[in-house]
């Protein structure tokens, strides 16, 4: 994300009982800063008031997770060096495609210069799900009182789970307390690659964690959904809509994955915030995720990263970018509920024009945080205040700084002139999509999920995108399991484009157009493995990793 | 709505200059309430915080406007004492259907005796709209600065509206700075119907005003767009793409409508306030309004009435139930942000059973402001308070006093046992759907918009609402201008069901279920004339007028 030169993080060293709540009462406070237009990092004091409150934290001058590349490439470190030519550009690959986690694809490029590192990061997950997973689970036997609120159906609230001893326990027998899933997750960094890298290391562990804690319901609840699959059908047209509306109360298995996904989100970002009192852990950074569990797809979005369904019947966007410009309601909002977030230094209104003081007294459109629509007011000295969300041929900004407004991390991140402190309209919590496979149409091999960072949606429209991945896996043999890697090069290549000429450092698309000069990474992941994952994966595993030593 | 015995509104009669933001230190200030359980008014002290600071407000014991019933029925007192039989439960309709705005039909019949005066209200009104409307217009002309973001296009930013001697002046003449628009809306008072009744008689001038404060922008922008239409079609998919994210950011005339009913309905909310302090207006009011105006047919709600549209497509809402269950993340995510709001009375979460003593430390599945899943915690001493939204087998309730979660009034409104205000969770911004009616296919005299309070869609599925109206219209001539009256009427009779015995007070459906024992209310509104406005309404309306007196 080009944030360069208007980030600025700036981050203690030294402890202070009481951290001033004031950055003004006390300017000399607030030592040298970092500015990530060139990664440099100097350090200084910070000034923000929740930040470790009557604690001392001496900063250590080192990440507990130094820069790397996604494990899945399995790269030396020679080759993460070479990797980062921003001259060439090179797409990079898995070394072992047919090891990919249901054999998705992935493929990355780095910036046309703009960062020393590659910002984006990766991590690509088969999670073992157990019950008893580490001392959490403890006393979880003892969970006797889950139930659906809308307790008429038995069936459902008869946990099995929870009586192993009884007459349910035949069926018990049958779903053994461990399951399968896989974990996809991208991460577009900013000011710096430090959040990303830690969590690309450390999210899917919290989401295993999540799930393990109510694995058991989860199961019992997916079984029975799978049983009473169709039982509905046989109702009258009028019990019919009565029915919807108490299945919409009802706790079903997917609202158990939901809610781990959600809460493992605010876990890992509450996990940056702590491992920052301790390492050095600049910035931050947009995420999705993609797990595939039980049957169905789980997009979780908090950024601008995108996925993108591509099958015979079109391409579907399963989840939105979460920006400045879309979230503008839950930001303005936010500002109006707590005015000092904005000081005097910012209007929380949106204009339909860029307002000079030569506007004053006239009239203009603006909207505030309760509008979808547009309202006309008469220009004030306020409303000559820099807008919350800016104006911006490209890509608006929060608070004239950062591009995005969910991810984790920024915990420290200050406005360049006022000091404002920007993480209060940041947001971790994902918006989550599902998408059930079971009830798609036959699921054929050319069938993808398409997840990029915005490196790769900034050049490329949706329905591109599906063409060049549909054109890629039509010519390509369906035994061949690095055919989705194969795609995800292609896209790859075709976002990034080919230098104008050697010496130029212009990036063109095969149309002519600008190519991106973005960190660009994708994942193809095909929906057949997702549907049905194969079953010679775990087998082969051992023997790769012997070939690979 | 059923809220009698549970609301409680407190109403000042004489002044603090400084009053107490905490009920507890002074509750001997506290005096005499409303109970709405039988509409008698009481009056206090109200330790409402916000209330008219510093400023003396004597409380008038009478109400601007007196209880009635929607003009257009043309009912005399007489007749208006009638109507509120509770044991006969007549089903009203207007005395000359011939004159509703756009031949609209409009059915009532009030509740079964839960209160003495039938809360909900209606209005029916052309509204002609003119660009110097009153004081607000002057100068509105001087507003030549008004211009879309995306400013590419040089005629859509060109108003001509603004410069009336360029060459413009031509095409400006086409454009008569007058237009029609019709409005319908439904209020579903509770705790009272005044608050139903002014804002009936009251609403649409605010609506008016907003439209007329934006009209020349307003009907250029329509005007382009029309001349626009089919424009884009020619190009080429990539540039497809591109274009549609700017369309999306470009100002449209529907956007402006969109704000003038937004800003109008809290404008509406904000003289109820200022009212109050001079009039006796208890209790609130659910509100949705259609607003018909140059071929789109916008539903904004704010509560739970509800709009369909009824085709021979099928049925389709056209607004979505805004009540404390379907906004339980909005009103948590309040409540977490100012935890102050539900004290220690309340716990914020939403758990999947009702917790007691006996659950304390054994796991519950619960979810947060931030959740459309759930997850699982051990529950604390505090997770026995009475959550936020209670559950309940009918309708969830807020702070268990209310059942809706938005619409006018209520500022006084106090929580029973911890006088807590309500009125901060409550919001009067109402959700806005547009339907474009150039855009779908050939309307035929059978395609309506039903639009009812809860009363109908307790009992009545939006699909079996369609069945009923569609038979009706099915058998009745299409020259004939109270079909539409007939048709609502219809609804209003199988909501309201029929007297299991005289004595019994007993009400079913005819399919032998409970029927609906609420005010029930009903418009059944012609797309076709919303279309295309029949043209010899206005004409006939004086001869009618004559008639009538």
């Amino acid at each position: 994300m080009d944030i360069a030169a208007r980030v600025m993080s700036v981050v203690r060293r030294t402890s202070t009982s009481e951290p001033s709540t004031s950055s003004d009462s006390n300017p000399q406070k607030v030592g040298k800063v970092m500015d990530v237009s060139d990664g440099a990092f100097i350090g200084g004091f910070i000034p923000y008031h929740s930040f470790v409150k009557n604690k001392v934290a001496a900063i250590v001058e080192k990440q507990r997770y130094p820069y790397t590349r996604p494990e899945f490439l399995y790269f030396s470190e020679e080759e993460i060096t070479l990797s980062s030519d921003h001259t060439i550009r090179p797409v990079l690959c898995p070394r072992l495609p047919h090891r990919m986690p249901l054999y998705a694809g992935y493929a990355e490029v780095i910036n046309a210069g703009k960062t020393i590192q590659n910002e984006d990061q990766a991590s690509a997950k088969m999670l073992v799900l157990t019950q008893h997973q580490g001392a959490e689970m403890n006393g979880f036997s003892e969970e006797k009182k889950i139930e659906s609120r809308s307790s008429n159906s038995a069936e459902i609230d008869d946990d099995p789970m929870l009586t192993p001893g009884g007459d349910e326990s035949e069926k018990s027998t049958i779903f053994s307390l461990r399951a399968d899933a896989a974990l996809f997750s991208l991460f577009d960094g900013h000011a710096g690659s430090a959040v990303a890298v830690v969590a690309s290391k450390c999210l899917h562990e919290h989401v295993k964690s999540r799930l393990c804690e109510v694995l058991d319901t989860l199961l019992h609840l997916d079984r029975q959904e799978n049983l009473n699959f169709g039982k509905h059908r046989s109702e009258s047209s009028y019990s019919m809509s009565k029915m919807n509306e108490e299945d919409e109360a009802r706790i079903r298995s997917e609202h158990l994955v939901k809610g781990a996904l959600e809460t493992a989100f605010l876990d890992m970002d509450e996990q940056i915030s702590q491992d920052k009192q301790v390492w050095r852990l600049p910035g931050g950074c947009a995420v999705i995720s993609i797990l595939v569990f039980l049957g169905k797809l789980y997009v979780a979005n908090a950024g601008d990263c995108r996925a993108v369904m591509v099958t015979s019947d079109g391409t579907k966007a399963l989840s939105k970018d979460l920006t400045p410009a879309s979230e503008r309601k839950r930001l303005q909002e936010l500002a109006y509920r707590n005015p000092e977030l904005i000081g005097n230094s910012f209007s929380r209104l949106e204009y339909s024009k860029k307002l000079t003081k030569k506007d004053l007294k006239s009239r203009v459109l603006y909207r505030d945080w309760f509008m979808d629509g547009w309202a006309v007011k008469t220009v004030k000295e306020c409303d000559l205040r820099p807008p919350l969300i800016s104006e911006s041929s490209r890509k608006r900004r929060l608070l004239n700084t950062i591009g995005v407004s969910r991810g984790f991390g920024d915990h420290h991140l200050l406005t360049v002139d006022e000091r404002l402190s920007i993480k209060p309209f940041l947001s971790a919590v994902p918006d989550i999509t599902v998408t059930h496979l079971r009830d798609m149409n036959v699921l054929t091999d050319k069938d993808v999920v398409i997840v990029a960072s915005d490196g790769l949606w900034d050049v490329l429209s949706n329905e591109d995108a599906g063409l060049i991945v549909r054109s890629t896996l039509g010519s390509t043999d369906s035994a061949d399991s690095s055919r989705y890697t194969q795609a995800a090069q292609d896209l790859v290549a075709a976002a990034r484009g080919q230098q104008a000429s050697p010496n130029l450092k212009r990036w063109v698309l095969n149309s002519g157009g600008h190519a991106s000069y973005d960190d660009i990474t994708v994942f193809v992941i095909p929906l057949k493995y997702c549907a049905a994952p194969p079953a010679d994966l775990e087998e082969e595993e051992d023997d790769e990793m012997l070939d690979l030593e």
